[in-house]
């Protein structure tokens, strides 16, 4: 059996608690939280502890998944608990990522550890696709599309906003885009042609709606590039909503061999809960990290230095008989 | 530079020869071939050599990318080859994976080589899908659906009937199965409700064509199960069509992370040239057992084994960079 740790127990956390209760091969040591352990109701009866218990856990965790967040807690935390633990996490911040690596690489080696980083879906399952996509098809035009789904970042910069109560924000691909990359148009599509931005934005009580609307679409970064719906609804609504996690996407490759002969390679994903399916990829690859390590691999490494058949709970054999 | 040798000059020998020329890491120190090396004209301007003389090159090129067949060629070759070589090959008869892999195995660990075996893109790129779909949503379905393509081993079926010329096969997934599974609705599906097989015939003249049908739609194995279409057309109609290589196909998973949050993945590969394709997944793998094997990895190995960032000629940190 597999011992791993859950750090951090918020959406992802309990995505990842379901992945490692359906896992025949995991045990869950404990779920580290950083609030009052008495007062976490895990979705799983796994014991709970609190964060700062986890120093006594070395030695009886063979694999941390981290939970926490790419904007303050991983880049905080990760590098200490590498210390003493192998771990998994979910850093998205694609522009960070390499000198997320190199920082942890460097601490994993001298502590003989091991890290995986940016696993998910994008940071993780998408990046497979791009990179398999492009080595197999090398003369081509990438293309990823986000959505329909949620984007916290996008939701957290209107709800910034003077006079917003609450905000959600959908990104969602546009289909014209969509078909002419699938018909083998190879476009280039500006940022605007890609893809919408649809809020949904619950005011106070008299606040300037025309302003507020005014604002989000021309925000720099975050709108102003896009085409930009913006709803006045209820607070009621926008809770409703939020409870809805749903995401997807797709990865495109489309290109030639020769002059005559062209190929599209697709991935989509069509999620109905983000955060329990990054829970499960992060688990399948908590999987790889715990056997790995096992086998002495030390540093950090992504989805492209991990072989698959380490995700996988069949042996060798059964995956050479039975998916090859 | 990354020396191959290319052996066999068929279909797939000729999409191989492509691939090489186009990848700037690698440079082909010659076609080998079983007819007379003069009468071969590539569609790149690579030496020609007969297969005989390939003992001669020992020690002058990195891997072999074999593009013989998997009924005879390769389970004569590959073995013999291993004992110099290291190789790349597109084995594809599934139920007999296991076997062709321990046989190699053992061969290129007593001889110190390397051996990828059965890729392309179904074993290959499709075996990818089915694996990391199933370890990151193992509660599901898988589907696998093939077409609309030629399958040669069907077309020579028709051919092997008594009062026919030519014949020429297609398989394409019924568009009712593909949408049952796209809408998440997990359905068992047999044989028949999967693929449509429809059959171009030239026959002789005066043969029997209502007889030719019967013997074709009753044939175990290849069509009894299935729903088959039996056009005759004139001998130049099946040539003309015999000149286009098209084929494709669909992974799906299809499953859940808890009762109430359905997921589904999807891998679609629309290709204009099967061979052309299958040679340039069968060039990124040369590429990756090259590597592999001066770092001193000796053995068999399936797309499994091998690390994703083997496959492409970036560097591991323009991979973290541009691709994550």
């Amino acid at each position: 059996m597999i011992k791993v740790g859950i750090v951090g127990y918020g959406n992802l956390g309990r995505g990842v608690t379901l992945a490692v209760n359906n896992a025949e091969d995991m045990q869950c040591v404990g779920i580290f939280t950083r609030r009052n352990p008495s007062e976490l109701k895990p979705v799983v009866d796994f014991p709970v502890y609190s964060v700062d218990e986890l120093q006594k856990f070395k030695g009886q965790i063979d694999v941390l998944l981290l939970c926490g967040g790419s904007a303050t807690d991983l880049p905080q935390n990760t590098a200490k608990l590498l210390k003493d633990f192998n771990t998994v996490d979910s850093f998205d911040t694609h522009a960070k990522i390499p000198e997320y690596f190199e920082k942890l690489d460097k601490v994993a080696k001298e502590n003989g550890t091991l890290s995986a980083i940016s696993i998910g879906w994008d940071p993780g399952v998408f990046s497979i696709a791009r990179m398999l996509f492009g080595a197999v098809l090398p003369n081509g035009c990438d293309y990823t599309f986000w959505g329909k789904g949620v984007s916290q970042g996008h939701s957290d910069a209107i709800r910034r906003i003077d006079g917003v109560k609450n905000a959600i924000q959908y990104t969602i691909p546009k289909q014209e885009a969509l078909e002419s990359v699938r018909n083998g148009l190879n476009p280039s599509l500006t940022t605007r042609q890609k893809h919408l931005r649809e809020c949904f934005v619950a005011v106070e009580e008299g606040a300037d709606k025309l302003s507020i609307e005014k604002t989000i679409k021309e925000m720099p970064n975050y709108f102003a590039d896009y085409d930009t719906i913006v709803n006045f609804v209820s607070e009621q609504e926008v809770k409703d909503m939020q409870k809805k996690l749903s995401h997807g996407g797709f990865v495109f490759r489309s290109g030639n061999t020769t002059e005559e002969n062209a190929h599209l390679l697709e991935l989509s994903l069509k999620l109905d809960s983000n955060p329990e399916f990054t829970g499960s990829v992060l688990t399948a690859y908590g999987r790889a990290v715990a056997r790995l390590a096992k086998e002495g691999v030390t540093g950090c490494v992504t989805v492209y230095d991990v072989p698959l058949k380490y995700l996988s709970p069949m042996t060798n054999e059964q995956l050479r008989a039975k998916l090859l």
